[in-house]
Protein backbone atom coordinates (compact mmCIF):
# COMPACT_ATOMS: atom_id res chain seq x y z
CA UNK A 1 0.00 0.00 0.00
CA UNK A 2 2.85 2.52 0.43
CA UNK A 3 4.15 1.84 -2.65
CA UNK A 4 4.02 4.98 -4.47
CA UNK A 5 3.78 7.12 -1.31
CA UNK A 6 6.67 9.12 -1.84
CA UNK A 7 5.39 10.72 -5.08
CA UNK A 8 3.36 13.27 -3.01
CA UNK A 9 6.42 15.10 -1.48
CA UNK A 10 8.95 13.93 -4.25
CA UNK A 11 11.32 17.20 -5.18
CA UNK A 12 11.32 15.88 -8.66
CA UNK A 13 7.73 15.49 -9.60
CA UNK A 14 7.36 17.14 -12.89
CA UNK A 15 6.80 20.82 -13.84
CA UNK A 16 3.73 22.53 -14.81
CA UNK A 17 3.02 25.02 -18.09
CA UNK A 18 1.97 28.46 -17.27
CA UNK A 19 1.12 30.90 -20.24
CA UNK A 20 0.75 34.40 -19.67
CA UNK A 21 -0.75 36.58 -22.16
CA UNK A 22 -1.42 40.69 -21.77
CA UNK A 23 -2.29 43.62 -24.00
CA UNK A 24 0.69 46.34 -24.00
CA UNK A 25 0.66 48.16 -21.10
CA UNK A 26 -0.13 46.00 -18.16
CA UNK A 27 3.34 45.40 -17.07
CA UNK A 28 3.97 41.70 -18.26
CA UNK A 29 7.50 42.08 -18.44
CA UNK A 30 8.21 43.53 -15.14
CA UNK A 31 6.17 40.80 -13.43
CA UNK A 32 7.68 38.17 -15.50
CA UNK A 33 11.05 39.27 -14.11
CA UNK A 34 10.17 39.53 -10.51
CA UNK A 35 8.58 35.95 -10.86
CA UNK A 36 12.02 34.15 -12.50
CA UNK A 37 13.80 36.15 -9.36
CA UNK A 38 11.75 35.01 -6.75
CA UNK A 39 11.32 31.59 -7.46
CA UNK A 40 14.25 29.11 -8.51
CA UNK A 41 11.96 26.33 -9.39
CA UNK A 42 10.20 28.41 -12.42
CA UNK A 43 11.54 29.33 -15.75
CA UNK A 44 10.67 30.75 -18.74
CA UNK A 45 10.25 29.09 -22.44
CA UNK A 46 12.94 31.13 -24.35
CA UNK A 47 10.86 31.45 -27.66
CA UNK A 48 12.50 31.43 -31.33
CA UNK A 49 11.71 34.68 -33.75
CA UNK A 50 12.96 35.63 -37.30
CA UNK A 51 12.14 39.09 -36.32
CA UNK A 52 15.68 40.96 -35.61
CA UNK A 53 16.86 41.70 -31.64
CA UNK A 54 16.20 45.12 -30.53
CA UNK A 55 18.85 47.12 -28.44
CA UNK A 56 19.65 45.25 -25.14
CA UNK A 57 17.87 41.91 -26.62
CA UNK A 58 20.16 38.95 -25.87
CA UNK A 59 20.08 36.00 -28.06
CA UNK A 60 19.36 32.84 -26.23
CA UNK A 61 17.73 34.71 -23.20
CA UNK A 62 15.12 37.14 -24.37
CA UNK A 63 14.46 34.92 -28.10
CA UNK A 64 16.42 32.75 -30.20
CA UNK A 65 17.09 34.43 -33.10
CA UNK A 66 17.18 32.92 -36.35
CA UNK A 67 16.89 33.35 -40.32
CA UNK A 68 13.53 32.44 -41.77
CA UNK A 69 14.86 29.79 -43.80
CA UNK A 70 16.38 28.02 -40.72
CA UNK A 71 12.49 28.68 -38.60
CA UNK A 72 10.56 27.24 -41.80
CA UNK A 73 12.98 24.03 -41.75
CA UNK A 74 11.90 23.76 -37.79
CA UNK A 75 8.49 23.84 -38.51
CA UNK A 76 9.13 21.08 -41.27
CA UNK A 77 10.71 19.24 -38.36
CA UNK A 78 7.74 19.72 -35.99
CA UNK A 79 10.36 21.36 -33.59
CA UNK A 80 7.38 24.00 -32.48
CA UNK A 81 4.64 23.37 -30.09
CA UNK A 82 2.89 26.19 -31.42
CA UNK A 83 4.26 28.77 -34.13
CA UNK A 84 2.38 32.04 -35.66
CA UNK A 85 3.27 35.22 -37.89
CA UNK A 86 2.98 38.39 -36.47
CA UNK A 87 3.36 41.70 -38.10
CA UNK A 88 5.81 39.40 -41.28
CA UNK A 89 7.41 37.94 -38.84
CA UNK A 90 7.46 34.57 -37.64
CA UNK A 91 7.65 33.50 -33.90
CA UNK A 92 7.44 29.77 -31.98
CA UNK A 93 7.88 27.95 -28.73
CA UNK A 94 10.26 25.04 -29.51
CA UNK A 95 9.36 22.04 -27.65
CA UNK A 96 12.34 20.16 -26.99
CA UNK A 97 13.44 22.50 -24.45
CA UNK A 98 10.12 23.04 -22.59
CA UNK A 99 10.22 19.27 -22.44
CA UNK A 100 13.89 19.65 -20.59
CA UNK A 101 12.76 21.78 -18.38
CA UNK A 102 9.39 20.19 -17.30
CA UNK A 103 11.18 16.85 -17.26
CA UNK A 104 13.40 18.40 -14.73
CA UNK A 105 10.82 19.33 -12.53
CA UNK A 106 10.52 23.00 -13.26
CA UNK A 107 7.53 25.03 -13.96
CA UNK A 108 7.32 26.98 -17.04
CA UNK A 109 5.77 30.39 -18.20
CA UNK A 110 4.92 30.42 -21.76
CA UNK A 111 4.19 34.14 -23.03
CA UNK A 112 2.00 33.78 -25.81
CA UNK A 113 -0.85 35.84 -27.53
CA UNK A 114 -4.15 34.54 -27.81
CA UNK A 115 -3.82 32.53 -30.93
CA UNK A 116 -0.70 31.34 -29.04
CA UNK A 117 -2.50 30.01 -25.90
CA UNK A 118 -5.09 28.17 -27.83
CA UNK A 119 -2.66 26.23 -30.04
CA UNK A 120 -1.08 25.12 -26.65
CA UNK A 121 -4.08 24.20 -24.71
CA UNK A 122 -4.91 22.49 -27.58
CA UNK A 123 -1.68 20.46 -27.38
CA UNK A 124 -1.78 20.69 -23.58
CA UNK A 125 -4.93 21.25 -21.82
CA UNK A 126 -3.18 20.34 -18.53
CA UNK A 127 -1.87 24.21 -19.36
CA UNK A 128 -3.05 26.69 -16.99
CA UNK A 129 -3.46 30.12 -18.76
CA UNK A 130 -3.29 33.34 -16.95
CA UNK A 131 -4.39 36.98 -18.19
CA UNK A 132 -3.22 39.88 -17.21
CA UNK A 133 -4.93 43.39 -17.25
CA UNK A 134 -4.20 46.54 -15.51
CA UNK A 135 -6.50 48.02 -12.89
CA UNK A 136 -9.00 50.08 -15.10
CA UNK A 137 -9.87 50.98 -18.66
CA UNK A 138 -8.83 54.73 -16.76
CA UNK A 139 -5.67 53.04 -16.11
CA UNK A 140 -4.51 51.69 -19.30
CA UNK A 141 -5.51 54.82 -20.79
CA UNK A 142 -2.57 56.56 -18.34
CA UNK A 143 -0.28 53.91 -19.04
CA UNK A 144 -0.39 54.34 -22.79
CA UNK A 145 -0.25 58.30 -22.33
CA UNK A 146 3.04 57.98 -20.28
CA UNK A 147 4.65 56.03 -23.36
CA UNK A 148 3.98 59.03 -25.72
CA UNK A 149 1.18 58.23 -27.14
CA UNK A 150 -0.51 61.94 -27.29
CA UNK A 151 -2.59 61.79 -30.44
CA UNK A 152 -6.11 61.14 -29.46
CA UNK A 153 -6.88 59.23 -32.49
CA UNK A 154 -4.07 57.15 -31.77
CA UNK A 155 -5.07 56.83 -27.95
CA UNK A 156 -8.47 55.63 -29.11
CA UNK A 157 -7.72 53.27 -31.58
CA UNK A 158 -5.08 51.68 -28.84
CA UNK A 159 -7.85 51.63 -26.18
CA UNK A 160 -10.71 50.22 -28.84
CA UNK A 161 -7.71 47.25 -29.32
CA UNK A 162 -7.45 46.68 -25.45
CA UNK A 163 -10.98 46.52 -25.66
CA UNK A 164 -11.00 43.47 -28.62
CA UNK A 165 -7.53 41.94 -26.43
CA UNK A 166 -9.62 41.89 -22.96
CA UNK A 167 -12.51 40.25 -25.09
CA UNK A 168 -10.65 37.12 -24.68
CA UNK A 169 -9.90 37.62 -21.08
CA UNK A 170 -12.66 35.13 -20.78
CA UNK A 171 -11.08 32.04 -22.30
CA UNK A 172 -8.08 32.06 -19.89
CA UNK A 173 -8.44 30.13 -16.67
CA UNK A 174 -7.58 33.13 -14.47
CA UNK A 175 -7.17 36.85 -14.62
CA UNK A 176 -4.74 38.82 -12.81
CA UNK A 177 -4.90 42.46 -12.34
CA UNK A 178 -2.12 44.26 -12.28
CA UNK A 179 -2.15 47.60 -9.95
CA UNK A 180 0.62 50.27 -11.49
CA UNK A 181 1.58 50.98 -7.57
CA UNK A 182 1.30 46.97 -6.38
CA UNK A 183 2.97 45.37 -9.27
CA UNK A 184 4.06 42.91 -6.42
CA UNK A 185 0.66 41.77 -5.81
CA UNK A 186 0.07 40.35 -9.27
CA UNK A 187 3.48 38.47 -9.00
CA UNK A 188 2.26 37.21 -5.49
CA UNK A 189 -1.31 36.08 -7.18
CA UNK A 190 0.62 34.34 -10.51
CA UNK A 191 2.32 32.71 -7.32
CA UNK A 192 -0.98 31.50 -5.59
CA UNK A 193 -1.93 30.22 -8.76
CA UNK A 194 1.29 28.44 -9.12
CA UNK A 195 1.01 26.99 -5.98
CA UNK A 196 -2.76 25.91 -6.28
CA UNK A 197 -2.83 24.63 -9.29
CA UNK A 198 0.27 22.27 -7.99
CA UNK A 199 -2.27 21.43 -5.67
CA UNK A 200 -5.35 20.22 -8.15
CA UNK A 201 -2.39 18.25 -10.02
CA UNK A 202 -1.43 16.45 -6.76
CA UNK A 203 -5.17 15.03 -6.95
CA UNK A 204 -3.99 12.23 -9.44
CA UNK A 205 -0.74 11.50 -6.95
CA UNK A 206 -2.48 11.34 -4.26
CA UNK A 207 -5.17 8.64 -5.07
CA UNK A 208 -2.11 6.46 -6.46
CA UNK A 209 -0.33 6.83 -3.09
CA UNK A 210 -3.02 5.85 -1.14
CA UNK A 211 -5.06 3.66 -3.15
CA UNK A 212 -2.38 1.33 -4.28
CA UNK B 1 -16.74 52.76 -19.92
CA UNK B 2 -15.46 53.05 -16.82
CA UNK B 3 -18.71 52.52 -15.34
CA UNK B 4 -17.78 49.86 -13.30
CA UNK B 5 -14.06 49.64 -13.36
CA UNK B 6 -13.63 50.23 -9.23
CA UNK B 7 -15.09 46.74 -9.20
CA UNK B 8 -11.70 44.97 -9.66
CA UNK B 9 -10.06 47.17 -6.50
CA UNK B 10 -13.07 47.30 -4.66
CA UNK B 11 -12.39 46.04 -0.71
CA UNK B 12 -16.17 45.17 -0.70
CA UNK B 13 -16.37 42.14 -2.95
CA UNK B 14 -18.82 39.45 -2.21
CA UNK B 15 -16.46 36.70 0.02
CA UNK B 16 -16.42 33.10 -1.18
CA UNK B 17 -17.36 29.79 0.22
CA UNK B 18 -14.44 27.16 0.54
CA UNK B 19 -15.14 23.63 2.04
CA UNK B 20 -12.83 21.92 4.08
CA UNK B 21 -12.78 17.60 4.55
CA UNK B 22 -10.33 15.85 5.95
CA UNK B 23 -10.07 12.16 7.47
CA UNK B 24 -9.28 12.27 11.10
CA UNK B 25 -5.26 12.48 11.76
CA UNK B 26 -4.73 14.66 8.69
CA UNK B 27 -4.16 17.85 11.22
CA UNK B 28 -7.35 19.76 10.14
CA UNK B 29 -8.04 21.64 13.20
CA UNK B 30 -4.69 22.83 13.89
CA UNK B 31 -4.67 23.99 10.19
CA UNK B 32 -8.06 25.85 10.67
CA UNK B 33 -6.75 28.15 13.91
CA UNK B 34 -3.58 29.07 11.82
CA UNK B 35 -5.61 30.01 8.48
CA UNK B 36 -7.41 32.13 10.66
CA UNK B 37 -5.13 33.80 13.11
CA UNK B 38 -3.39 34.72 9.88
CA UNK B 39 -6.31 36.23 7.22
CA UNK B 40 -8.62 38.59 9.10
CA UNK B 41 -10.33 38.41 5.75
CA UNK B 42 -11.38 35.05 6.61
CA UNK B 43 -13.85 33.53 8.73
CA UNK B 44 -15.25 30.25 10.56
CA UNK B 45 -19.02 29.03 9.59
CA UNK B 46 -19.81 27.73 13.11
CA UNK B 47 -22.42 24.82 12.65
CA UNK B 48 -25.39 23.89 14.61
CA UNK B 49 -25.33 20.22 16.50
CA UNK B 50 -27.82 18.53 19.07
CA UNK B 51 -24.28 16.31 20.22
CA UNK B 52 -22.73 17.70 24.18
CA UNK B 53 -20.12 19.74 24.12
CA UNK B 54 -16.91 18.58 25.26
CA UNK B 55 -14.60 19.72 27.78
CA UNK B 56 -13.30 22.78 26.60
CA UNK B 57 -15.61 24.04 23.73
CA UNK B 58 -17.34 26.91 23.68
CA UNK B 59 -20.56 27.70 22.25
CA UNK B 60 -20.76 29.92 19.77
CA UNK B 61 -17.52 29.35 18.93
CA UNK B 62 -16.47 25.65 17.99
CA UNK B 63 -20.06 24.88 18.03
CA UNK B 64 -23.76 26.02 18.41
CA UNK B 65 -25.16 23.74 20.62
CA UNK B 66 -28.79 23.39 20.29
CA UNK B 67 -31.22 20.19 21.81
CA UNK B 68 -32.66 18.41 19.71
CA UNK B 69 -36.48 19.76 19.60
CA UNK B 70 -34.90 23.10 18.34
CA UNK B 71 -33.03 21.89 15.90
CA UNK B 72 -35.54 20.30 14.01
CA UNK B 73 -37.35 23.16 14.52
CA UNK B 74 -34.78 24.83 12.46
CA UNK B 75 -34.84 22.22 9.87
CA UNK B 76 -38.19 23.19 9.11
CA UNK B 77 -38.11 26.46 8.82
CA UNK B 78 -34.95 25.70 6.08
CA UNK B 79 -32.84 27.45 8.21
CA UNK B 80 -29.63 25.31 7.01
CA UNK B 81 -27.82 25.17 3.67
CA UNK B 82 -26.85 21.47 4.77
CA UNK B 83 -27.33 19.32 7.50
CA UNK B 84 -26.48 15.12 8.32
CA UNK B 85 -27.25 12.87 10.89
CA UNK B 86 -23.84 11.32 12.24
CA UNK B 87 -23.38 8.66 15.03
CA UNK B 88 -27.24 9.59 16.07
CA UNK B 89 -26.42 13.94 16.43
CA UNK B 90 -26.88 15.97 13.90
CA UNK B 91 -24.82 18.61 12.37
CA UNK B 92 -26.13 21.51 10.43
CA UNK B 93 -24.43 24.90 8.59
CA UNK B 94 -26.74 27.81 9.26
CA UNK B 95 -27.53 30.12 5.93
CA UNK B 96 -28.00 33.38 7.19
CA UNK B 97 -24.54 33.05 9.47
CA UNK B 98 -22.79 32.85 6.04
CA UNK B 99 -25.16 34.70 4.25
CA UNK B 100 -24.07 37.73 6.53
CA UNK B 101 -20.46 37.04 6.22
CA UNK B 102 -20.36 36.50 2.86
CA UNK B 103 -22.34 39.68 2.02
CA UNK B 104 -19.31 41.52 4.41
CA UNK B 105 -17.02 40.25 2.08
CA UNK B 106 -15.48 37.90 4.47
CA UNK B 107 -14.37 34.35 2.52
CA UNK B 108 -15.86 31.52 4.65
CA UNK B 109 -14.10 28.17 5.33
CA UNK B 110 -16.98 25.41 6.20
CA UNK B 111 -15.79 22.36 7.82
CA UNK B 112 -17.65 19.58 6.89
CA UNK B 113 -18.12 15.59 5.60
CA UNK B 114 -18.01 14.52 1.79
CA UNK B 115 -21.50 14.57 2.70
CA UNK B 116 -21.59 17.89 3.59
CA UNK B 117 -19.54 19.26 1.10
CA UNK B 118 -21.76 17.33 -1.80
CA UNK B 119 -25.13 19.23 -0.03
CA UNK B 120 -23.04 22.14 -0.42
CA UNK B 121 -22.32 21.83 -3.66
CA UNK B 122 -25.13 21.10 -5.19
CA UNK B 123 -26.83 25.08 -3.67
CA UNK B 124 -23.63 26.32 -4.49
CA UNK B 125 -21.43 25.46 -7.19
CA UNK B 126 -19.45 28.27 -7.28
CA UNK B 127 -18.36 26.79 -3.19
CA UNK B 128 -14.71 25.51 -3.71
CA UNK B 129 -13.87 22.32 -1.75
CA UNK B 130 -10.57 20.90 -0.45
CA UNK B 131 -9.31 17.93 0.91
CA UNK B 132 -6.59 17.36 3.32
CA UNK B 133 -4.61 14.69 3.72
CA UNK B 134 -1.76 13.50 5.60
CA UNK B 135 2.03 12.35 3.78
CA UNK B 136 1.39 9.25 3.48
CA UNK B 137 -0.47 5.74 4.91
CA UNK B 138 2.75 5.26 6.91
CA UNK B 139 2.59 8.57 8.49
CA UNK B 140 -1.46 8.14 9.01
CA UNK B 141 -0.19 5.29 10.66
CA UNK B 142 2.06 6.87 12.75
CA UNK B 143 -0.23 9.64 13.81
CA UNK B 144 -3.17 7.08 14.72
CA UNK B 145 -0.59 5.11 16.69
CA UNK B 146 0.33 8.46 18.62
CA UNK B 147 -3.27 8.92 19.11
CA UNK B 148 -2.92 5.28 21.41
CA UNK B 149 -4.22 3.52 18.89
CA UNK B 150 -2.14 0.19 20.05
CA UNK B 151 -4.33 -2.49 19.20
CA UNK B 152 -3.35 -3.71 15.29
CA UNK B 153 -6.96 -4.72 14.52
CA UNK B 154 -8.42 -1.10 15.29
CA UNK B 155 -5.82 0.31 13.58
CA UNK B 156 -5.93 -1.95 10.86
CA UNK B 157 -10.15 -1.23 10.87
CA UNK B 158 -8.92 2.75 10.95
CA UNK B 159 -6.57 2.47 7.74
CA UNK B 160 -9.25 0.86 6.17
CA UNK B 161 -11.73 3.42 6.88
CA UNK B 162 -9.27 6.36 6.17
CA UNK B 163 -8.85 4.95 2.67
CA UNK B 164 -12.46 4.97 2.13
CA UNK B 165 -12.55 8.89 3.32
CA UNK B 166 -9.12 9.08 0.19
CA UNK B 167 -10.84 7.41 -2.29
CA UNK B 168 -13.52 10.21 -2.16
CA UNK B 169 -10.73 12.88 -2.87
CA UNK B 170 -11.29 13.15 -6.29
CA UNK B 171 -14.28 14.44 -5.97
CA UNK B 172 -13.16 17.72 -4.68
CA UNK B 173 -11.45 20.54 -6.57
CA UNK B 174 -7.98 20.66 -4.40
CA UNK B 175 -5.70 18.16 -2.37
CA UNK B 176 -3.80 19.88 -0.04
CA UNK B 177 -1.06 17.01 2.04
CA UNK B 178 -0.22 17.78 5.58
CA UNK B 179 3.30 16.55 6.67
CA UNK B 180 3.44 16.52 10.29
CA UNK B 181 6.42 18.65 10.45
CA UNK B 182 5.66 21.66 7.84
CA UNK B 183 1.92 22.28 8.87
CA UNK B 184 3.02 25.92 7.66
CA UNK B 185 2.78 24.60 4.27
CA UNK B 186 -0.47 23.27 4.11
CA UNK B 187 -1.40 26.48 5.61
CA UNK B 188 0.45 28.21 2.66
CA UNK B 189 -1.11 26.24 -0.02
CA UNK B 190 -4.45 26.64 1.21
CA UNK B 191 -3.88 30.33 0.92
CA UNK B 192 -2.88 30.21 -2.41
CA UNK B 193 -5.79 28.67 -3.36
CA UNK B 194 -7.95 30.99 -1.68
CA UNK B 195 -5.99 34.18 -3.93
CA UNK B 196 -6.07 31.66 -6.81
CA UNK B 197 -9.70 31.07 -6.68
CA UNK B 198 -10.65 35.52 -6.40
CA UNK B 199 -8.41 35.57 -9.75
CA UNK B 200 -10.59 33.25 -11.14
CA UNK B 201 -13.75 34.77 -10.02
CA UNK B 202 -12.28 38.25 -11.00
CA UNK B 203 -12.61 37.31 -14.44
CA UNK B 204 -16.36 38.36 -14.70
CA UNK B 205 -15.57 41.19 -13.09
CA UNK B 206 -12.98 41.90 -15.03
CA UNK B 207 -15.25 41.81 -18.27
CA UNK B 208 -17.71 43.77 -16.20
CA UNK B 209 -15.73 46.89 -16.28
CA UNK B 210 -13.61 46.67 -19.19
CA UNK B 211 -16.84 46.11 -21.62
CA UNK B 212 -19.32 48.23 -20.56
Amino acid sequence: MVQNSRNLSSPIRRGMVFIISAPSGAGKTTIRSLLLRRNPRLAFSVSHTTRPPRPGEKNGKDYHFVSREEFLKLIRRRFFLEWAEIHGELYGTGRPALEKLLSSGKDVLVEVDFQGQAEIKKFLPEAVSIFIIPESPAELKKRLRKRGTEKKTELLARLEWAKVELSKAKYYDYLVVNKERKIISAVHQIEAIITAEHCREKKVRGLISFQS
